[in-house]
């Protein structure tokens, strides 16, 4: 059984599900868990680490996944492209800035381009620029994003470029997030937050335990860990990261944090080793109060797909045709 | 043909869409089209101005219908509910702020309580209030609300307090978000945008235009609209509108606009008057993109649920057993 959209079909998977290329954390093993389980995996290139990136390329084996950039950064250090695009990926996923100098070389490459945006304005701008398949990402997402929600952001999306397929991201963990963004007219999901706790993910084990015992309503979007991380972010984005007692302290005070910056970041980075998630960032997005352990990734997709076909299923019999 | 959900089965109404009390907009003639439409409609009693309830409940006739009011708002005037409840409402619907003062004196008036929240903990909160159905709104929704989005706030939600019926709110203005919200276990949804413009809608004919003609990439939460109408909101919640000259000129200057207060507020009340909606507010969510035509209430609530009926049948074909 498997559910089929215009992804699925446009990728020959089974399942209209894709990894969200979350830096640092979704790495080869976690990539190619998805693609095996029916999805597409997408390595999260992030910043551009060279060596991370070429060890996590290797870990994938001979899995076919993607691999995500931020755009912005890449900007400054295209080279990566061409490094990604040697690997002979399934799709480049590209996120946060100008895709003009970059849909070119990708193109040439016969690389499907996948472009991730944050309003409607941007999805069309993407699909003119030869972006394949547009993810509309609503601002309940963890990491970076901007304002508008995935609810409404879908629609208005489809509405603006079908039939190019578009993916709904943002807020999407479970199988009623998936029927729920078919419905929508998306043609599948990117999930983020509902892999951050699998066994594949390279998050920290302590991320892993707090985000598993978190709820949705602690989340915020802020600037603070990317000025302690020294990320010179765009202002139109910013990062959803689950509140905790460094967000607190400093999301009031970005001025002071920068005041002490050398001190913050050095504590910062130790708490990033050390698992101390008091003071290092769990980037998760809204969604995590459907995160409730942490499973394979085959488990996640296998259960996405189950619960969304039982959904789908029973839609038609909230149909009264007596009245 | 309708749609039977818990809701509709607790309300006996055939379409599963409830009006948003929208302050000053939602009136008796745009609250009794809903209900004769097959959904339900709810009277804005916003801040409670006496003279307005009194006229628009007169105003819905013999249709029936609910009436909302803002919570912290209705703790300084009490006996507005005492008003509201000797109509002998279908439902009361309360909205931003402590339930507790209120729900005895409803429950005992043997009317059904509605309760919004905009978090799980909120949720519960309601239920052990007393709350009979839920509202949970998310931060896309039109007017004030607070940060938590729809499509993940919604399922959290439904396990949170179910079997209690959840209805969505915020993000929902045509069938696609309807079965989208179906999807993700609500009973239903609460849709003000997708009515702001319609024909019965008391909002002002150039604020319906605007709202016709504008995208959801263009609105914006803030303050400024509150304080230049002297609304004093608890800081959780603020309100969200479509960015005009006035939102662009002090929402970076709340200070300012507060030290020229006097001026700026006889300004924006001939603004509002005269429908000049480059400084009055044009109150809608980002469902706006949705919204293309002023349409009769009984019209969108057809809209609506003939599209969301099509999708929930769509929805089984994309299940490809042969796999």
């Amino acid at each position: 059984v498997a559910i089929t959209t215009a992804l699925t079909r446009q990728l020959a998977i089974n399942a209209p599900i894709l990894l969200a290329p979350m830096g640092g954390v979704s790495g080869g093993a976690l990539a190619a868990a998805v693609t095996q389980a029916g999805g597409l995996g997408i390595i999260g290139g992030g910043y551009g680490n060279r060596e991370w990136l070429s060890r996590e390329l290797d870990a994938a084996g001979n899995a076919e996944i993607g691999v995500g950039f931020i755009t912005w950064s890449l900007a400054k250090d295209p080279d990566l492209l061409s490094i990604a695009l040697d690997r002979r990926p399934r799709v480049m996923f590209l996120s946060f800035g100008d895709l003009a100098p970059f849909a070119g070389p990708i193109a040439r490459a016969g690389i499907p381009l996948i472009a991730q945006v944050q309003t409607v304005a941007d999805a069309r701008a993407a699909v003119d620029l030869g972006a394949q398949i547009v993810v509309a990402q609503g601002t309940e997402a963890g990491g970076h994003g901007a304002t508008r929600a995935t609810l409404p952001l879908v629609p208005a999306v489809v509405d603006a470029i079908g039939p190019v397929p578009v993916v709904a991201a943002g807020g999407i963990a479970d199988g009623r997030g998936l029927a729920a963004a078919l419905m929508l007219g998306a043609a599948g999901a990117l999930c983020g937050t509902a892999f951050y706790a699998s066994t594949e993910s390279l998050a920290h084990p302590a991320a892993k335990r707090t985000a598993v015992a978190a709820s949705g309503d602690h989340t915020v979007r802020g600037t603070v860990v990317d000025v302690v991380r020294g990320y010179a972010w765009p202002e139109r984005w910013n990062i959803r990261t689950l509140e905790n007692a460094f967000s607190r302290r400093w999301s009031g005070d970005v001025d002071g944090l920068k005041r002490d910056l050398e001190r913050q970041s050095k504590a910062y980075a130790a708490a990033q080793e050390a698992g101390d998630m008091d003071t290092a960032a769990v980037i998760i997005g809204e969604a995590v109060d459907l995160v409730r352990a942490s499973e394979s990734a085959r488990d996640i997709v296998q259960r996405m797909t189950v619960e969304a076909e039982a959904r789908l299923r029973a839609g038609e019999r909230l149909i009264d045709t007596k009245r």
